[in-house]
């Protein structure tokens, strides 16, 4: 796990929507150099400030059988968004680094597309030219990188990449920059009786890959997009084939939708870094009486990517 | 629970194509009707004989550290048919029940319904004219009694029924009418580590209404057909409306895809008692080298219902 990634996240309101319709955490805690740790410090490497107390605020009042706002096990659901909430999203979406990096593979094996766009300009790598690329160029990489496949050939090459690759600028493997203060609340949360669920627009498949070695969080404990699957009985063996069709978008209102097929229960906790969380945030805003939802936004320039780089 | 549907269970082979692509268990297994049960026997209601003791062999030899098909438990995943597999299906599938019940209020809030057919004929009561409804007439039918409300209506409205309805024959709950030897073998699953997963191509929501106090799983272990659903803000309050649009059905290699979806791993256990269960069990037949599928049917006239009734 990355601490230079983790030193800093500013708590704050990604949406005039969110803003205006509910009481927000807007503040920013800090993870010192040598932070000074209580052994009982359930979060260590967050900052003492409001932030940190409300958390364990509402983890104590739902888990204490006394509390009025006491929540049972089997209801303490908690939300999470991945890129940008639990791991960095800068320069871009990792899968989609995945994908342009999975561009050399895909054209050996079929030579014809090495000579048309978009993917004579990724096997430039003219870098420049590659973040130029328009969202039709992207949908064309994605589908020819992520597809065709079946579901078992898919989670191993994943897995061989994440394993393997290094972000351009930290020179670590990606499932190493995690947030650290995330990391802690995860687990603390898990402590306090929590299923921790991830809610990601990424593709449910990729982030299957590394959620429980990363996070400690079981594949079915993860909610994505995802595409359909075909499946076929080949030489007797039954697989699943990975088809060029978007079967579903998780994001925006579709979050709500995807923890409700997933899930089946409305979570009480949501954490979510960007506008297309706010639907998570006010899907669990509207249940219970008791329920957590927190913006984690980092942007901080010297010791993460800044948003106005 | 009730005894008496769960005093006879034979397992048979329900497909030529499953019968000649795997060793099949093609055996009876009888529940005596005062047995004399062993204080170490872990499944009491199933006879001694080569089911039962396949059943043991293979939870021993996934479980077991030292045994070359010992399984992580992160991988032992174990998927159940719900209709006929786990409770009773017959005189009709309890969810068409349940639907053919809702009709009189439906048509107490939309009084146009109860002059045109198929409604016309429910709300007769005339029970040979309703058993002749088309399967257009019976989509009408779900779809005017399972959709138009919120996700949390439908919980409440599923789950009344569940509590207050009783089976026309047996006069118990329908959550009452579920085999004992199936629940005994879910609870010796799940003991030795295992995940116990509903995979029906019953409703999703429908069953997950009732799936965790009558068999032990959470609501996020049912997957299940399931319909579209809507994010709404009613009153500033974020809501999921049923709408009634097919999303997805989960029979035959669906349950595949759904299993994919839902879990993302292939079971290593697999339980079910028709031709929609084929693809389920075949999915399992096709992954690990350790890997156990069962077909059970239920035909006894006198203590069950007879296919040939």
């Amino acid at each position: 796990m990355s601490n230079s990634l983790s030193e800093l996240i500013t708590l704050t309101a990604m949406s005039r929507r969110w803003l205006k319709k509910s009481p927000i955490l807007l503040l920013a805690f800090f993870w010192p150099v040598a932070p000074a740790v209580a052994a009982d410090d359930v979060l260590p490497s967050w900052n003492d400030g409001p932030a940190k107390s409300a958390i364990i605020a509402f983890v104590q009042a739902t888990t204490d059988k006394s509390s009025p706002q006491f929540v049972p096990p089997a209801e303490r659901i908690a939300t999470f968004d991945q890129d940008g909430t639990l791991w960095v999203e800068h320069p871009m979406y990792t899968q989609v680094l995945y994908c342009l990096d999975r561009v050399p593979a895909v054209a050996k094996a079929k030579p014809e597309l090495a000579a048309v766009e978009p993917f004579k300009t990724v096997l430039s790598g003219n870098h420049e030219a590659i973040a130029k690329l328009s969202m039709d160029d992207l949908f064309k990489i994605l589908a020819a990188t992520l597809t065709g496949m079946s579901v078992e050939e898919f989670r191993i090459e994943s897995k061989k990449w994440l394993d393997t690759a290094k972000h351009p600028r930290w020179k670590r493997p990606y499932t190493e920059l995690t947030y650290l203060p995330m990391q802690e609340l995860l687990k603390y949360l898990r402590d306090n009786g929590y299923e921790t669920w991830i809610v990601t627009g990424g593709g449910i498949e990729f982030v299957r890959a590394f959620a429980a070695e990363t996070y400690g969080i079981p594949r079915w404990q993860v909610v994505g997009s995802s595409i359909n699957n075909k499946f076929k009985l080949v030489d007797g063996k039954a697989q699943l084939e990975r088809l060029p069709e978007i079967d579903f978008i998780d994001d925006g209102p579709g979050k709500a939708i995807g923890i409700n097929s997933h899930i089946g229960l409305r979570p009480i906790a949501a954490f979510g870094n960007s506008d297309g969380d706010i639907e998570m945030l006010e899907y669990a805003d509207s249940g219970k009486d008791a329920h957590f939802e927190m913006m984690v936004h980092h942007d901080d320039a010297k010791r993460e990517y800044s948003d106005n780089r």
